[in-house]
């Protein structure tokens, strides 16, 4: 039976095999490096961060499942064989970043970072508040958890509008896309959420001059920024000096170009940023194992795999 | 015409005037105390923590009319005249609610003061994180306010589980009742929620005999509470007591029994509380001041009263 091979760096793989094999007990489940055997037996590869090559030497290989969401760590490789890289779509993955959106978008809207201060100082203070119906968030990138979010955030009664490179459609939210639509689309964001992949036309889009084009008449004295996407997308000095001016009045991060974010980053304590360590929708081997096994379930009964990356996009 | 006389403290009477002017311009508009005029004028008061006895002196009073949530302050008059008296009961207080119940969950649910204290030592650490479906939260009270929050809780995927004095039924949500059915419903709580009204029956509910009885075997070390209902609800010596003994984890409380807080309270700087100044669902005067005019329009047309109390209930 053709082999599952488990290439992960970064997070542990054990939980990981251990499911695949829970799931699949007749399976032949190899794992790198320790116990992959012959690399002519391996079908299937399930990588997170797998080794730059890895791919190449699998010669029987006939799809990579990605384990978290993103695929970028797959195109990362300059040698990725010609085999189809399949998407995580999951329900359990999906929630968890609406979770982390939701919280964000509340957080800046209902201004905690300012009653957070006053609280330290024993102050006693309520300030004037809008109600979500009167705030734009602008959600960048409408995919599967781009469009959960949206959905989310205006069942709160936000204002929602979305962003996306190919044009889509959302009931009761406002969509825009592409670079004709990027400017009209920020104008009226106020609360802007990144959940674009990460790819070539994507990579330092997060800049000061996209920043400066948000809306900031409100009761805020700038816009905010939640980054739940890739780090590559941000340009962490150019957030630093949109903070500083007041384009920008606080920022979430969940990702950053360098991972862990070095002691020396200045992101650290600056006190209109909230840093969180890329956990915005953390993989939960439990729910998607049984998805990628119903995957290759699938593929072996001939049918087509579901959510394959489209290659010239990048996702 | 009959006058409409507007009796607050604690808030800027100003805006709420205003509104009233603006929408009602016919309307004989009176401000307690230094424009009431002749008190057997006035047919309806639009009261915020009005002065006890004020209600008794104004003979041809018809209606008293909450201006927030909560009409325990009516109540609290012992003065109170035989007249209808009227809670607001409007999407944009209800919104704001639900705004600040689902923030403060999820800033329990996904950890936000551990990764706070996580970001000011410049520590990048992820911890496990439950999805939202293996969590718990109760609700407390299922006004209004209560179903609005529980449902908005629900579609981000929490267990749901309410509590009320008399039985209700919602749907997705296992509903609780009464004194026979309080145990059961916190034994499977780890987020409670509390929205219930001030009333005798609810004073000092919030004890440590009744947090002890909350769900704690979780990830989390005890359980969570996040009180936006009244203070009188709350035993804050309790509530300390639980979270140093552990059965308590955090604390989002949002109301005192003596407001504001006052500065010797222990609980300003506990590390495990957030307080916010009673500022969950503010009175909005655009919207709620149509809200009541619209009541009075009805009740002139021989209509009868929307949401009036029921005063053996006290809510």
């Amino acid at each position: 039976m053709p082999a599952i091979l488990l290439a992960v760096t970064g997070l542990d793989p054990q939980p990981w095999e251990a499911r695949l094999r829970a799931l699949a007990p007749r399976r032949d489940i190899r794992l790198w490096p320790q116990r992959m055997g012959d690399p002519a037996e391996v079908a299937y590869a399930c990588a997170w961060h797998a080794p730059r090559g890895l791919f190449a030497r699998l010669p029987r290989l006939q799809a990579i499942f990605s384990l978290g969401a993103g695929v970028d760590h797959v195109f990362a490789d300059p040698e990725l064989p010609d085999v189809p890289v399949v998407r995580i779509v999951d329900p359990d993955l999906t929630m968890r970043m609406t979770e982390y959106v939701v919280l964000h978008v509340l957080m800046h809207h209902r201004r905690q970072r300012l009653y957070d201060a006053q609280q330290r100082e024993r102050v006693w203070r309520e300030h004037e508040q809008a109600p979500a119906s009167a705030v734009t968030v602008g959600v960048m990138g409408l995919g599967v958890l781009g469009r959960a979010a949206a959905v989310a955030l205006r069942s709160l009664g936000f204002c929602v509008a979305g962003w996306s490179r190919t044009a889509k459609t959302l009931p009761e939210i406002e969509t825009f896309h592409g670079d004709a639509g990027l400017d009209a689309f920020l104008r009226r964001t106020e609360i802007l959420v990144c959940l674009l992949p990460a790819t070539p036309a994507t990579q330092g889009m997060l800049d000061r001059k996209l920043i400066r084009k948000l809306k900031r008449d409100g009761a805020a004295a700038g816009a905010y920024l939640v980054n739940a996407a890739r780090g590559a997308l941000q340009v962490d000095a150019d957030i630093l000096a949109a903070l500083e001016e007041g384009s920008l009045a606080g920022a979430t991060l969940d990702v950053f170009a360098d991972e862990p974010l070095p002691a020396a980053s200045p992101l650290w304590l600056h006190p209109k940023v909230t840093i969180t360590p890329h956990n915005a929708a953390a993989s939960d081997p439990r729910p998607l194992v049984a998805n990628v096994l119903r995957q290759i379930e699938r593929f072996e009964q001939g049918l087509p795999l579901e959510h394959v990356v489209d290659r010239a996009r990048g996702y």
